[in-house]
């Protein structure tokens, strides 16, 4: 089969690699009809990623079909159609069971990471039944590739940790693709205020489309004094925190309200500062987490019910053939005006 | 009337001052019968707090008895025996009514800060039917000053900020007043281990009386080592900062569990290192707050139901004639064996 193999910092190559087949009893092989490129891979690329070794096929987002299945799956069988989530999750140790799965003891962020993932023609797919969701008759493929990653990201690290609730302010930093999925999900709430701070005006425009209630360009450096504009001189109730650079961080420490909450959805590189000096006395929360995929769910009914439309997050579509260009649209994504780019077999 | 008075950084003096009267409807004037001295008076002394200026009567601990009320004062009269809250609080304002009475628009830390405070033979209390709390009959007024902020601020910034749970593992660090009292209060909630960790030998003698399972001697340097031994290599659930300076902030950081919350409770003068490389993917939870004094009328209960005893945190004791000598003695604690000490008229 062809698949992407990430060959050590800077260097990838598409390649014919054998087809993976079952191993553990709970593994699943999985056909990929479409799946799509995460920032994280990026980040794996430039030789971030300590844990992803030279020679692994990347991704950990798709959508696909049955192929095989151990003898230990009882959930799924060949044939089934499947989302594949990001996180492989046991079900059965300590972390799973308080619904860590993002910690899971024999999976977690595993897929393109410390096993062979889903940007290749077949996957296996371990905890299967814990791992895999079914797709629901007639719903929109493209559409659900976003829910792999993106959507419970910005929704369990973003919405769900901030606690945005009806009649809120929030601001989300940062306009990528995560912090789009952000916007979506936060306005299951129906917070007040939706602002919405980024560099990118394009960003900013399809921020607008997705429902900001406002937009920031921070390029001219006051987005602090034009939150606490927004806002009466409080600032907000919820910050969102999805670019994963000190900057960003700082903004959102200057923009926080008493009794607030941070919430970090950012992969971050370095430390950054803390101003315990001005927050010991704000009753503040500062929240990290890495998906732990629990909305998953929760998530596919919205979109089947229509609540928000995932697939507005699309801008590119490659035949898998072309993933190499694929990669080059969304690393160049300000000038490609990319956000999520969809793969398909 | 006799008072303590800040004069400017490292001044302090036992002067003659007029007896405050009501001033405002929801004014009471207490008479103080014992009071005690804080963490935070001694770092008004050394200028950090720059809110507090020179001629104010410090202190926001005590128990009284109602001299005067004013005519919109309706749940106390003169002759009540009554507990002095450390956060006065108007009870309408927008903070108040989400219970963040600490950041009260009229209210809040203003006692011995912004208004005159407790360290004198009487003193006016602002929003008197939400600041003050009567004293049962025969209860222990000694015990109760503890009730006017430590204990609170135990239980609120640590305990529960910290979602300290049956079974569950926690260290504070730090075994100061404030420390002790967060480990007394911790004890509600049955947490598995609770370890505490402090430089003096002394204070750890102490917190083991006080029911710490664990103790560790931070002067080695290896607190996060013997941490992580104790807790199956996992760190703790739940990190209490009860120090206030960034080395200590560290080491919660260093020592808490995936899905773990660092609860902040000391009051920091300068900025913090926050290891967001390390920390985001790891589910954690860190807060922070000025005690809201929501839990007082529990607090009492508890005090009145012999749940908890305070009063293991007093170790000296002082007439109010001789309330230089208390600051003295508290200002060298370590070398006096001192946590809190007791003034009295």
């Amino acid at each position: 089969m062809k698949a992407l193999l990430y060959l050590g910092p800077g260097r990838k190559s598409l390649e014919e690699r054998p087809k993976p087949d079952v191993v553990a009893p709970t593994d699943a092989v999985v056909k990929i009809t479409k799946t799509t490129i995460c920032g994280t891979d990026l980040h794996i690329l430039k030789g971030d990623v300590a844990s992803c070794m030279p020679g692994r096929i990347l991704g950990h987002e798709g959508v696909g079909i049955v192929d095989k299945i151990g003898p230990g799956v009882t959930g799924f069988k060949p044939g089934d159609h499947v989302l594949i989530s990001c996180i492989s999750a046991c079900g059965r140790c300590v972390y799973c069971r308080k619904q860590m799965y993002s910690h899971c003891i024999s999976g977690g962020w595993i897929l393109g990471n410390t096993i062979d993932g889903t940007q290749a023609e077949f996957v296996r797919i371990p905890h299967a039944d814990t791992s895999l969701y079914p797709i629901p008759a007639g719903a929109d493929e493209e559409a659900l590739v976003m829910l792999s990653d993106i959507l419970p990201t910005g929704f369990e690290c973003g919405v769900l940790n901030g606690k945005i609730q009806p009649g809120s302010t929030v601001a989300i930093v940062g306009a990528g693709p995560i912090g789009l999925a952000t916007l979506l999900t936060a306005q299951f709430y129906s917070p007040a205020k939706l602002i919405v701070i980024d560099l990118d005006s394009n960003r900013l425009d399809v921020a607008k489309r997705l429902g900001a209630t406002d937009t920031i360009n921070s390029s001219f450096g006051k987005a602090s004094e034009a939150v606490k504009e927004m806002t009466s001189g409080l600032g907000v109730d919820t910050a969102i925190e999805a670019v994963g650079i000190p900057a960003t961080f700082e903004l959102c420490q200057e923009i926080i309200a008493p009794g607030g909450t941070i919430a970090n959805v950012g992969v971050h590189g370095t430390k950054v500062d803390l101003h315990l000096e001005t927050l010991w006395d704000r009753n503040i929360t500062i929240t990290t987490r890495l998906v732990d995929t629990i909305s998953t769910p929760m998530l596919l009914k919205t979109v089947g019910a229509r609540k928000i439309d995932p697939k507005r997050l699309i801008t590119h579509r490659f035949k898998f053939d072309h993933i190499l260009e694929a990669y080059d649209t969304f690393t160049h994504a300000a000038d490609n005006r990319a956000l999520k780019v969809i793969i398909e077999a």
